[in-house]
């Protein structure tokens, strides 16, 4: 995909908005900053005390733990397809 | 699992120490706060401008996309399979 194929949207999270560039559709581009947004909100309720730049570290930190767990699940998945066509 | 099983531990991102308490191993943990820094530097050699917390809310934004996809990714391979098991 060339630079001009890629979507350039503005979003919001946590009540600050960002320009975000990415070959992804608006619609998923928007889902993606909705879950982050969310995700923030549920570590303020927890750490009220958090500054916005450690919320948003532990945002990805939270979400980097997520992908890691399913990519774990993608490839014990994949090896039993595997093992079946052995 | 109680709570006096979770790991607690203290992993730098970014050049800032953060506390981080979780189900899993600390080796797990270390390795999810690594690529959450790598990420970051990642997105900051390609945005000096960015402060700290747009960085780490775009860094949170790129992770979520990742795992997004793999979501997908994961639900395509699980409906292959049940689709040769008709």
């Amino acid at each position: 995909m060339s630079q001009e194929d890629k979507q350039r949207i503005t979003v919001e999270i946590y009540n600050r908005k960002y320009h975000i560039v990415g070959e992804e559709s608006e619609r998923h581009m928007q889902l993606v900053a909705d879950l982050v947004d969310q995700k923030m909100n549920e570590i303020h309720e927890v750490n009220k005390q958090l500054d916005t730049s450690s919320l948003a570290v532990l945002t990805a930190v939270n979400t980097m733990n997520d992908y890691l767990k399913l990519k774990e699940d993608y490839a014990t998945l994949l090896g039993s397809i595997k093992k079946k066509e052995d």
